[in-house]
């Protein structure tokens, strides 16, 4: 029998299901260091709304959080967004293998 | 103000987020065409707990589901996977350098 705890990647992906902590990713990624309420203005989120998902993104160590006197920098941390990427990079062969399997088929029916 | 529904994306890292899953897609790679009751074995799970899980493959387009008489083959679908990959891939460029740039930063402590 295979047994599971809830792991990093079990984590990283559940906090990459929602389109609001990718956003926020996305954001940061382009303007590392934004505060708490830079971050939740474009949602129209309240501070405790966006605090929710940063906790998210924190426990799966997809950002860091830097307190300076009252003002919260958010930055991105690198690990677990490789581990993510490494697992569904072991699948890539099958899936382009399998479109262009599909692409060929596609094509071979045009040609009858 | 940024709106979204829930998305294909959203599903894919939800479905992605647990190792039961996981390890269900990574089995179907190798072994493509397996039946609910064999892909349930290495798990202990009973039939309802792995079609559940199923359930969830299907709904984010991860895997198909064929009947012949009364075995169901579960095989992997190929574009949500794909998606999930460019989006991250999008940001692998940001998660290279960081992990470089600490690897610099380790190496001049060292010299130090």
């Amino acid at each position: 029998m295979a047994k599971y705890a809830v792991s990093d990647l079990d984590r990283t992906f559940s906090a990459l299901a929602d389109p609001t902590r990718r956003a926020v990713l996305v954001r940061l990624k382009n303007k590392p260091g934004l505060s708490v309420s830079e971050l939740a203005r474009p949602f129209s989120l309240k501070l405790p709304g966006m605090t929710k998902h940063l906790d998210v993104l924190s426990d799966a160590g997809l950002i860091t959080r830097t307190k300076t006197g009252r003002t919260v920098a958010v930055n991105l941390s690198a690990a677990p967004m490789r581990e993510a990427i490494a697992w569904l990079n072991r699948y890539e062969r099958f899936w382009t293998v399998s479109l262009d399997r599909l692409a060929v088929l596609v094509e071979e029916d045009g040609e009858q």
